[in-house]
């Protein structure tokens, strides 16, 4: 659908792209204590390695999915109806919620009473909003303080030890090599942590205290009850976000779904809707029914247009309605960006790009024609007690980020970095999960003062870093030059990442730069996961590079974060079906395989009845001979 | 042309795309201290700053420039008939030099009399080569020791400075702001350098000295007069190479000629041609004769066909031939793999991937199939001979680097460098020039030991690495794995980056696959001079900053590395031209343009009298109060 054509919601029909099964991979669900919590996880499978290479069975692999019901076949998927509410039973049993008779927010029921709106509106929500009972808070920090493990809990659990106890069993039981497979398949470095604790396996106890310590967050609104339980901690795997949303000059609701669907597909753990165009209100209703991931917002977006885009004649009264529309619609984290203070302002006049924070320029624009503290500030307790009502985490941002290098790490920024960790305080006193936002554009060797400075003011409390951009000079590369850095403060202990697409600083991205983007995200965040030692992160890794070198060149394609690409590129030299069990490829051909040569030496030594290393270690003239009359080939036809 | 279509020397012509001028940019020669010393740069012009935002002049920036006369409207670019041999005759005027009768190897007689090749070779060459003169060392080592600074190196002092003075004092003339100006934009983070030693303005005596304590090369083969001096060390700027070459399977000669002039038009410092399919001395002999920048080759992928993909067929006396075949035609650096000792071999038996360098596997091959040590290091002094006659650069090949996260930082590896460390001296004990090949796959934290470790045992020999890649798990998107690896390697102090391609692992890399690994591995090398702290680094950061800052749409294009992409990025949300002065962008729309409310606050301040920061210190109830009767709207029509 194109972005001038009208959106219908009768119409309205799944990405058949997002539905596409990935190649040799299966959906499973490992169960938890109780039958419904069903963790979604991915199951790769591998062909056996060659004869020649040793002939044993590779072992499907797990791998995270954030993909949710989309990628398994027998889910019927209708965007119309949206997804099931998953959640819904663990949350009415904990008998904290109401369920409310008509929305509380004016804006809501106005849009809601609005029949234009009708052709577009999302057609099937029988459901009513919930909302904590007075006095109640429903918030996993809350309950985890209590020494409450919610089944949300124990369901991240399962998620982030994918599976990796049932692998280890599998590779240890193919047969006489089954140990050595498991210690070789398994291994890894240790990783430089800087001060993260990540145990070997992750308990629902963890989980808990990591919560109940604020160090990690399950974002999970009470009306987002379709959404797959998942955590952002330094503790954890490190996350990918990516945006999406629609502007006043481009893009429609169904390619705005497309986008979410499309970015869960690749890996995105939560998504934004930063839509600042029309129906923004519709869009989001459409985006969070059918999304398994998280969904996070920036309300003052909206409240903006509530007010036709004057900032200064933004009120208290305005945004409020703005977060419990949101709130009873289920967005599961809100950037707020009270941090913008007054006596920061004035420290951005000698910047060289000034605010580049859409936020964070209205508040400060806002500030300056009252000439006081924003009501994001002032009201800060009252936003916490909405937070707590509806289980919406805090994503505190950074208004006033650096938007070039020359601005990176300056006094405006650090100053409201300093007000983020003050802020965190309140919302935890109120038991409100709270993640931080980071810069922006860095150089790399400012990058690791950002990560201190915010675990020191901010307690631990999750990171959630855009990039940063480690140069200013590659417009159409920014997903590149922030991916660079974005492993970095990953590995240093940022625990979700914001990615960065190729249209950066010229375009709304696209679904192909979506792609893009997350895909970059997905590497960075594992480059980091490795680089900080995290348990079982290598596992892909050497199963892959196994892959590699035996010329299992499907499993190689499907063991990656793009099958689909891998694939075309390599088909692009040799697109017969016959190439993809050759033993060489089109970068060398045949007489130049280094992995071949490398088997080459192998097989020799093996045929010798001998370790390889003991038939050097012991001398080899005599067999070496033989190996130059054996005609020891380079190549051999298959 | 594609690859099965027939290659006719008379036919060759350049590739158009090539000679296209670069978007508001302009070649210029600074004069050295002679007027045959003539340093190409690249400078970018500007457009004046909106006068709503100031409406000061910006005068043009320059870049550095590897394109050679390809971007040079006055130039005349014939590929049948090569580049100008400008540096002839700074090399004659040396005196220590003698041009031969004919080939001095036996291999490159035979080529050069068979006439069924006469169709595709390269016509116009009337230059006899040239070698040293009985006795005489003419690499530029051997000059630096003895104190002499040649106009080579007077060359690449003035290319590195980029004509920062000029720009400065250019700054500074610009009206009353100058020396504001001149402050803001060539302001710049003291970087991290890790015991980098850069001077803020580089002269030629500081490049002799650097390359006297073999801290630098300058690669700069006798036979290769067409090339433009470059300076490869961890003092200067970071430099990139690019990796090109046909296989068995594809790619013909004008490809591989398109690919270099490619290259070099997106900033590749230096070139590899790799080939190994047929025609190799032909197709190298092409690239030479054309190439403004040093080309570099591995000698043993040629002398591996000369017998017939059998390494253990390969002899010393094939390989000197090749060695001096080479050498005459103008290779300005070969790698050459004479760490693989036989003790290290069996130490990747319990690798992951075994051997996974090419020239690695041909040499730990001959070396059990001989039980021997490779006469590469047996020969090691006689390759020094060869060097020296030509000023041929030695880079000592890593045969046995990583070639999976697993195998990072192994025994062999390590031991590996060791033996580099010790070849290292021997070299510099010829004055060779010399710099060390380095990893591979290695995750993040890892990295640096390699750094330190090179740094110890090769004494600051430069050191060159490929990638190295942060995961195994991207297939199609190594360049990103790699370029995050290379940012940071390079920020550790390695000299010049070996770009790796979207196809890596997959398939041989197309024009377009050259430009992505080009753009990556230059912004990459940017972000390490930026954290390096490289003196006038940030000049291009600042500039395209303030442009962006100012909706200076085309000359944030230009600025950067890629204008015709972000061009292109921005065209398909705002294709008109009258979107190129707007002052919002697709991404946003005029509300929410967060740079423009920025500056609609400086706005304000400025039209009260009163710097802003004044303004918002002295307290702005009454000012507020006027700026929102003003009507401050965020968005005017233009």
């Amino acid at each position: 659908m194109n972005a001038n054509e009208k959106f219908i919601a009768a119409k309205a029909h799944v990405d058949e792209a997002a539905i596409a099964p990935l190649p040799n991979s299966r959906k499973i669900y490992v169960e938890g204590s109780r039958p419904d919590i069903r963790v979604p996880m991915r199951e790769i499978s591998q062909a056996d390695t060659p004869t020649a290479f040793g002939g044993e069975k590779n072992p499907p692999i797990f791998v995270y999915d954030t993909s949710g019901l989309y990628t398994d076949p027998s889910a019927k998927i209708d965007i119309r109806s949206g997804l099931p509410a998953l959640r819904q039973q663990w949350i009415e049993e904990r008998g904290d919620t109401e369920i409310l008779a008509d929305l509380s927010s004016e804006f809501g029921r106005q849009r809601a009473g609005d029949k234009s709106l009708d052709e577009l509106r999302f057609p099937d929500l029988h459901r009513h909003p919930r909302r904590a009972k007075a006095g109640a808070n429903v918030s996993q920090m809350h309950y985890a303080r209590r020494g409450i493990i919610t089944p949300e809990m124990e369901y991240v659990a399962i998620r982030e030890n994918m599976n990796r106890r049932a692998y280890v069993e599998t590779l240890r039981g193919t047969g006489p090599t089954g140990e050595k497979m498991a210690k070789l398949l398994t291994r890894q470095h240790p990783g430089q942590h800087f001060g993260a604790s990540i145990p070997e396996e992750i308990t629902p106890e963890f989980v808990r205290s990591e919560v109940a310590r604020g160090r990690a967050i399950i974002p999970n609104n009470i009306n987002h009850p379709e959404s797959e339980p998942m955590i952002i901690g330094r503790n954890f795997l490190v996350k990918i976000n990516a945006n999406i949303g629609n502007s006043a000059l481009g893009s429609s609701i169904s390619e705005e779904v497309d986008k979410m669907t499309w970015s869960i597909r690749w890996g995105g753990d939560t998504v934004m809707d930063l839509s600042t165009g029309k129906n923004i209100h519709e869009t989001r209703e459409w985006i969070i029914r059918n999304s398994p991931v998280p969904i996070g917002t920036v309300p003052i977006y909206q409240a903006l247009e509530k007010v036709n885009g004057k900032a200064e004649d933004l009120t208290w009264e305005i945004f409020r309605d703005t977060l419990i529309e949101q709130a009873e619609q289920g967005v599961d984290y809100f950037t707020i960006h009270a941090g913008v203070l007054l006596r920061y302002v004035p420290m951005t006049a000698n910047r060289m790009t000034g605010i580049v924070s859409r936020g964070g320029s209205i508040m400060a624009k806002w500030c300056l024609a009252h000439h006081k503290e924003s009501f994001l500030y002032t009201h800060f307790e009252d936003i916490c007690e909405i937070m707590k009502a509806y289980d919406v985490a805090f994503s505190l941002g950074d208004g006033l980020r650096p938007g070039s290098i020359y601005d990176a790490n300056d006094d405006a920024q650090l100053g409201e970095l300093k007000t983020l960790g003050e802020l965190t305080d309140i919302a935890w006193k109120h038991d409100v999960q709270t993640i931080i936002e980071g810069p922006g554009h860095v150089p790399m060797h400012l990058i690791k003062e950002n990560m201190d400075l915010q675990l020191e003011h901010c307690k631990e409390a999750p990171f959630y870093t855009l990039g940063p951009l480690t140069t200013d000079i590659a417009p159409g590369y920014d997903h590149i030059t922030s991916g660079i850095g974005a492993a970095q403060i990953g590995w240093y202990g940022t625990a979700m990442l914001c990615y960065v697409t190729p249209k950066e600083h010229l375009g709304l991205p696209d679904k192909n730069d979506v792609k893009e983007g997350i895909i970059t995200y997905k590497l960075a965040a594992h480059a980091a996961d490795l680089a900080k030692g995290h348990p079982g992160a290598q596992i892909r890794d050497n199963a892959l590079s196994k892959a590699r070198f035996e010329f299992r060149w499907e499993d190689q394609f499907n063991l990656g974060l793009d099958p689909d690409k891998a694939k075309s590129f390599h088909d692009e030299t040799l697109p017969k079906e016959s190439a993809k069990v050759a033993h060489f490829c089109s970068m060398c051909g045949p007489h130049f395989c280094s992995m071949k040569i490398t088997q080459d030496v192998r097989d020799f030594a093996a045929k010798e009845g001998l370790k390889e290393e003991e038939a050097l270690a012991k001398g080899m003239e005599v067999k070496s001979v033989e190996f130059v009359k054996a005609g020891a080939e380079v190549y051999k036809k298959i």
